[in-house]
């Protein structure tokens, strides 16, 4: 089966979903992901794509379908949870750090772990030390590293490499050139990847 | 089961996948589907919500998204098909009519078929006349009544009807207030009126 690249910002709401079963639905199918932080905050501002500021409509039926799938994939989230994140960026930038230390994964599911089920938004206090302290790493270190411009670039390049790929949401599953968009595709991907074997 | 209102508007890209499977999963599960029209434009003009215009990358990967779930649905458009549709209200006024005389859906899914499958949007000539013909219809006997203030007072109701459930979107199927969005909600909503049966 094909690799399936996991594109996500910590700061989707959707992306929950996913980011909370992805190790299980790994093990049940064989299907391997690596995860890839963007900033989808920057894509859909340059995009004019602002899905639920000033839509309460629409906003109200978000959180009542997470908790709807939430509960068909057995997870337990108090919602609303607190929304849009004020850290986005500096959450995405610890992840990315992540992934050159390989904590990337564990880290990012304790951050939405604290942020949606516990009330304590990704990308601030104390999620970044619990969730960072949670991934084995050492907070001081890695807050100083990752808000660095060496790190600050990388988010950057990936952010582009996204939208190259076609991609302007999270989360977004991509198997070669061919991207998945929504936590609700991830089976769909997962039958392209292994039409792609 | 409870009954399910599938609320729609011709004009709608996603509502394609359901109009056109919608006959086949009703024989299958045992679900049974009341077609209601309404002017989702009108809605998403009125809340901001304007998912497509101005937004081509996003407007890309939804044609491609719908290719790919219309074969797994065994559907064969042609796309992109023809979009926004100028004829958008009349079409739907026409289903209106449809429902009182019990030909909305016969009519609906012959409008899709040719706006999908051969090119002529909805709403307009020679497509009304062909999908109004199809359905067992006289033409001009209908489209003289659809455009008429009765039947767009009734399309309205329906519109405000939809909205009061917090309807923003199309295709959206409700089981009593519980409302799902999306043709890939469908499933969701099938399982929410078994559990209420």
């Amino acid at each position: 089966m094909a690799p399936i690249d996991f594109w996500y910002s910590i700061g989707s709401t959707y992306s929950y979903l996913t980011v909370m079963r992805l190790a299980d639905v790994a093990k049940r199918t064989g299907a391997t992901f690596n995860w890839r932080p963007f900033n989808v905050r920057h894509v859909m501002t340059l995009q004019n794509n602002i899905p639920f500021k000033d839509k309460p409509v629409k906003t109200a039926y978000m959180w009542r379908d997470i908790a709807r799938r939430a509960e068909r994939f057995g997870l337990t989230p108090r919602l609303p949870a607190p929304y849009p994140l004020p850290g986005l960026v500096l959450a995405n930038q610890v992840a990315t750090l992540g992934v050159e230390e390989g904590w990337c994964e564990t880290y990012t599911r304790e951050a939405y772990r604290l942020w949606f089920e516990m009330d304590e938004p990704a990308g601030q206090e104390p999620n970044l030390t619990l969730a960072i302290t949670h991934a084995g790493a050492d907070p001081a270190r890695v807050l100083s590293e990752a808000r660095g411009p060496r790190i600050e670039d990388k988010l950057q390049r990936e952010t582009e490499n996204a939208m190259r790929l076609g991609i302007f949401g999270s989360p977004t599953f991509a198997v070669g050139d061919e991207i998945f968009w929504g936590d609700d595709r991830l089976d769909d991907a997962i039958d392209w990847a292994r039409r792609t074997a």
